[in-house]
């Protein structure tokens, strides 16, 4: 098996916040990212499937495709937006990055034309990053936008 | 004269909106940046001041001192905050990265000790950046938070 | 003013070879850079254009503009392509990387709106870059595709 | 078990074609990639060793050893080289991202003082990267060089 | 189980030499790295641990935590530090960046909230990098600072 | 004028410290800096000359000349020392990125085969740089190494 990634950007807002929680433990745990206006990031995903490379091409996947799948699944779904409030996908979700990347892995699974999604990593930011291989992990989902 | 530059990174959202526009003009003009709950970026700043190095330390300027002064006017002020609707002295100001570097260059021109401030320089996406250098430049404020 | 600049990228290939020389004399001053079957690069092209920002706008260009402008001109001419064979405003100029830039310059200097360019900045590597600002300068150019 | 990677660097052209197929074909298939006369990368490749350090110097393997191993075998022979029609290893195989490291792989995987190699990665671009760690792949052939 | 990384830098000095070895050896198998007044450079550290995320916060581990943890007990103790002769964890050991790691580990191994340490990667340089995940290591401690 | 630039590495140790000075003045004004065993960094150097490209080679400079150039000067002096005990022409000098950057300059501006030095950029961190253009700077030179 070979592994090909792709990598993209998107610039997003959002806020970290459980409902559930009174206000001054919302700010206790999550700090400055519980900011009631928000902040942001410049996002960075790679992507990765493996498999074998097809013979005639020397191709696992064809990047350009992969590149087109992950855009429009996701990027243009999450690019220049509110995670909390303007994303369908991310409704009742906290948007920490390691939900955020469960919920990609949930999309994107079944994509990539037969060829096995094997790692989702995204960095939040330059000293920040996750990366989820499809375990099964519990989300909580609340009951409206957040 | 010796130039010396110090690199930091915040992240906040913000929103390009002209409150003056109807809807449809701003979102002619911003397209995604219009989004009403706003986006957000990693912003990498680079501050530079010059001068002569002092002959008995070797520094223009003590870069950890720099540092403090960056962060205690610009960095903890802006970090992890939303550009339109958090920050006093963006008050009325469309978050234009290069409005920015103009209000953030009137607000450290004169904290370096002497030394003179000669280039801000923001990297909003890996892709965009802005350089300011002081010159005279117009920044239309509008009557509220944006 | 202000400066802004936009980041690109394009893969090329390309061979230094001066058809009016011996094959003995390339080898001698281009080395392996005048391999006859060429060689590429990951090319990095940081174009800057200054100006004052619009008040309405926060904008001295729009980015997204620019970075149309740059692709239409220049990326979509040069990217996956033989920078000596395939590229008609490349024809008969030995393309090193300061060739380029001034070639690239011409072309782009006035279409920025009435903005001016300032800067053209392209890495060949991560280790060698050049910068051009439109100073005059003379490019020898040679009777045919080289 | 520990494991060491070095990064090296070669800049080349390429071009993927098929020999088998159309024009037509190979142009719907791979696109800009199939541009005759080629095109080109700086690839970025990291080589991984994994073992136990040797106490007396608490090396798995020297690097400066396994810098000059990589060199030898591998970018001295593509480094200003066409994939293509350059290199005696890669003679009739289509040089996808994904069949150099394959075939990368076969010639250094014997080559680092009885320490196993476990991982060679390439970056064709900032943003596209293939693994490879040795599972057994089944790379076509062709009869010239393409 | 989704791996959460911590990205530090810390400045550091350091030499290669084994005691019981003769000035001679210890130049033919360090070469550089034996001069006898040291060299440094800036490490880059990801510290990886992994687990299943709260449902409460969406966290695996608070990421301001686990950078309080490592600024604690690492990068507090080797930061602007002569590797061999100012920390006391690392006295007697040669500070290859292999033994570094394994020291490292040992120390923040038990330090996450009961979440697990799951790899070290440490950058001496932009080209060499080690990975360490925890497998028994024998590592060579000599009677006093090296 | 067309501006040409070279990067390069080295990795050395270096502690600032004035020998003028009480030990309780040197760590209030150098803090970690003065550390007496010294600490390290990865310096990066960008090099740049400036002149007309040679018509009959598209060059400003060969860049593989330039690199050897700065390799001999510079870095083969530098890299894998300390340099305020190993260093001759750093004999004496602080050895703040500032003064080493004049130092550098002063052995540089006439090496370039009559192409003009125009500006030595050092990065002592990802987050510190300074650049040097080549004014008169009144460096203080002690008696003895530091």
């Amino acid at each position: 098996m070979i592994s090909v990634s792709r990598r993209v950007v998107f610039a997003a807002s959002h806020r970290l916040n459980n409902p559930e929680w009174s206000v001054e433990k919302n700010i206790e745990v999550f700090d400055k990212c519980n900011n009631p206006n928000g902040h942001g990031h410049n996002y960075v995903m790679e992507v990765t499937v493996s498999g074998l490379p097809d013979p005639d091409t020397g191709y696992v996947i064809d990047l350009k495709k992969m590149k087109r799948i992950i855009n429009q699944y996701i990027v243009d779904e999450v690019d220049h937006k509110n995670l909390n409030l303007d994303v369908p996908f991310l409704k009742g979700i906290i948007p920490s990055v390691e939900n955020i990347a469960v919920v990609f892995w949930n999309i994107l699974k079944d994509k990539f034309e037969g060829k096995e999604l094997t790692s989702i990593k995204i960095w939040e930011t330059e000293n920040n990053v996750v990366e989820y291989k499809g375990q099964p992990v519990n989300i909580k989902q609340f009951s409206d936008f957040i």
